[in-house]
């Protein structure tokens, strides 16, 4: 160290976020809230390394993700890259220890992940995902188990206004099937389309299913070039709704073909309706949306995603669905999967502008502030006496200058420590202490720097008890 | 998916581990706990990205860390890395945002680093690191207090056996500079050698100091080249020893040269041991080794190290020490600060040697298990229940091989999952359900694969109860 002199300057990458601690305390919660509900479904978690062989993840997210990824070498010349998300490195690890994670397995996971996207407000480069999956069933219960759990975990945030959206991907198919589009890349390009729905209106999304339009910008876009009644019937489609999901289930019974393959989707979004509501799910928060086009060329079935309709500027807080073949990647058998992932960073956003959450929280609850000639030792004891009984506790001792006891109180405000401990020299020799509520009187502080005069500002919220009242004292004045 | 047939094989790169279940779970609660202690103490999160700008990390640890860096380009192309430590992101956020966090500053940090390190058992590519730091302070007070939240960790994890060595960067430079040694290359390779005390003994420590040595392979160990005076006065020096903190100081006094200098550092090494014992840290369980080198070039006064005694083969499972100089490298002005990093990954490994943590904890409590033509939304509703009460539970769905009911009870004895809940279609129509301890008779089952059979064998175990009695006999059960 001594030998550098060049000063740097202390910059954050473009892209990426430092969380200070009034935002990483409430998050560090929402994560434990999070979790908790994840164990109470039964759910173990796993740990991956944020490093993968190329090869793992090359491919497994579509070109998208292949343009984004962090790319590096391992030292021993190897490609490697930093992952862009969970559900990759949770297939890997099921095709890699076969008898360690038998399935059916419940797993989660809550971490970063790494995508070399443009940056925007709101969207990082590395960003925190809890995800949840359940690998080796096939059931729509475990749809519905996903649904139910992220609901669950919403409610125990305190989140009263959020909705799950839910289609199934097998609808689009039986009707793109019946309609005789099979070419996979055409699907894709329909999907496309769909996806569109909200930013564009279903007037657009007509034209781009047919001859393709001209955009505000005068660009031209190229249309999918279906025929007429294949238009209709997928704009049909999308445009069914229902007053519930029964509901939206008959509708779409009316808008699909009376073939096997929509039967069989039909009776698998009543299953899962079936399976919501005994999990206790309402309409209001999950509901059946035709038009939800998610990431579908990935999907091989039930597709979520989660909005808070009274924060609508951020987006969807969650999304996923069933990937049937994501496994099979690394195994010669197919492990039927379904899953779901909070996006943490969007979801923290979303409760701080609801006011759900509240950022300056202090981790301690006292600061003990010494006042003149006192030795160190006291001021530990002091503290550590708080802290045995379970006080979180700060001791202070800065450089001489910032010793004063205006100094002290004001990092204490500036913390938002809600109980001083005062000891000075003649606490000391009397055998107490001062214990001042720092929430009464705050503004009358300011700015004094000594505690003479702060002696004459008045000592609100301060009593003076002998030295073996200090924790009952300090646990009355926490508790009021 | 659909598109590639590629079989990938499923592979963790070299150097790096995957948690499952079993150790991610233990992991997970020891970070709980040790979180506790750490706020307990009044230190505040801090998280940080994993990448950084190679200039902000270049130097920062020395040419070793240099080499060991995971080096990469932004998409904008500017050289970055992943982050080698915790502390260097810390340095740079305090220097970047003075007025969030006004100094006095404790921090926390508990999150993985990477280093291109050759990897050896237990010796890892990514690891975590617990941090503590407090920033803008000089007293000595603050590291006992660091040393106390060590000591308070291990104690708190059930650790018994615990010792933090600690030693002072000042000592060292009090002999070498009324030596003659100051030249800061020359310090560095004293230290070098001394680090080594351990592993050589001090004959060879000796040699080093003096002309040098072969070492057993044949291959000379080029040595100091200090006179016989000074090599007299630090060995004598790393050598001293004595039965309590207090009476090491003593006899380092007499060890150590009578300058100003000397009698500074041995004033704050007294000094420490008054703030230790005030803050109840036994003699056992900190104790001064003069011989400890720790990474000496990069501290700056009091230096700590973290054994544990009965598993001396992890060797230390956390260090620090004062590092008045490293916020500098982004500032105008210094601003001490000291800490220190638990290596959670050595700490994991050695409470498992030390059988203080299991691994193999279930996370569910209670597997609910369906038997014959039982609608999945019974079971659904079955499970809710007891979630409704906090119990973890687990539904099973499995795919229809796999859906028998010793399936389901050798899934559950695989996970150690204590109860099962079993409904079949005659408890749905008898209004009951049963439940059973599967703790119980657990070789009985192996192998039954069906629920005659299973009958056969005895319900060991396994009660009938009104469904209305469910969540109490569980909770009941699950209490013994």
């Amino acid at each position: 160290m001594s030998g550098e002199n060049k000063q740097i300057r202390p910059e954050t990458l473009k892209g990426f976020q430092d969380l200070l601690a009034e935002d990483s305390l409430p998050r560090r919660e929402v994560i434990r809230t999070i979790e908790a509900v994840f164990q109470r479904y039964g759910f173990s978690p796993i740990e991956t390394p944020a490093l993968e062989s190329l090869e793992t993840l090359l491919g497994a997210g579509g070109e998208e993700t292949n343009k984004e990824l962090f790319r590096l070498e391992s030292p021993e010349g190897q490609p490697i890259a930093l992952r862009f998300d969970l559900t990759v490195p949770f297939a890997r690890v099921l095709a890699q220890y076969p008898d360690k994670m038998k399935v059916p397995f419940r797993r989660y996971a809550i971490g970063p992940v790494w995508r070399a996207d443009k940056p925007d407000p709101g969207r990082y480069r590395e960003f925190t995902q809890c995800d949840i999956d359940v690998a080796g069933s096939n059931s729509v219960a475990i749809d519905a188990e996903i649904v139910a759990i992220m609901c669950e975990a919403m409610g125990a945030l305190g989140v009263a206004d959020y909705a799950v959206v839910i289609n199934n991907r097998k609808l689009f198919d039986a009707l793109l099937e019946h309609c005789g589009i099979t070419d996979p890349e055409r699907v894709k390009h329909v999907m496309r389309v769909i996806d569109k729905l909200k930013k564009v209106g279903t007037e657009n999304v007509r034209l781009e299913l047919g001859p393709g339009r001209v955009d505000d910008s005068g660009d031209p876009i190229r249309g999918v070039e279906l025929d007429g009644a294949t238009i209709d019937a997928i704009i049909a489609f999308i445009g069914v709704t229902g007053t519930s999901r029964a509901e939206v289930v008959t509708h779409l019974e009316a808008a699909l073909p009376a073939t096997e393959a929509a039967n069989a989707a039909l009776g698998e979004m009543r299953e899962l309706d079936t399976c919501l509501t005994a999990l206790g799910v309402s309409e209001s928060h999950a509901r059946f949306e035709p038009s939800l086009a998610r990431g579908l060329d990935y999907y091989t079935g039930p597709v979520f995603e989660m909005l808070l309709p009274s924060a609508p500027q951020f987006g969807s807080v969650g999304g996923g669905g069933r990937y049937d073949g994501l496994v099979a990647r690394f195994l010669n058998r197919p492990i039927p999967a379904t899953g779901m992932s909070i996006g943490l960073d969007r979801l923290m956003a979303a409760l701080k502008h609801l006011g759900i959450i509240t950022t300056g929280l202090a981790v301690s609850q006292v600061l003990v502030v010494t006042v003149g000639k006192v030795p160190p030792s006291e001021t530990l004891r002091l503290a550590s006496e708080l802290r045995a009984e379970g006080i979180r506790t700060e001791s202070y001792f800065a450089s001489r200058k910032k010793r004063g006891m205006g100094n002290q109180l004001s990092h204490a405000d500036h913390r938002g420590i809600p109980v001083a401990v005062i000891i000075g020299e003649d606490e000391l020799a009397q055998g107490v202490v001062s214990v001042k509520d720092l929430r009464a009187g705050k503004e009358q502080r300011e700015g004094i720097e000594d505690r003479e005069a702060y002696r004459k500002a008045g000592k609100t919220g301060q009593i003076t008890v002998p030295r073996v009242d200090l924790v009952q004292t300090v646990r009355d004045l926490l508790e009021t």
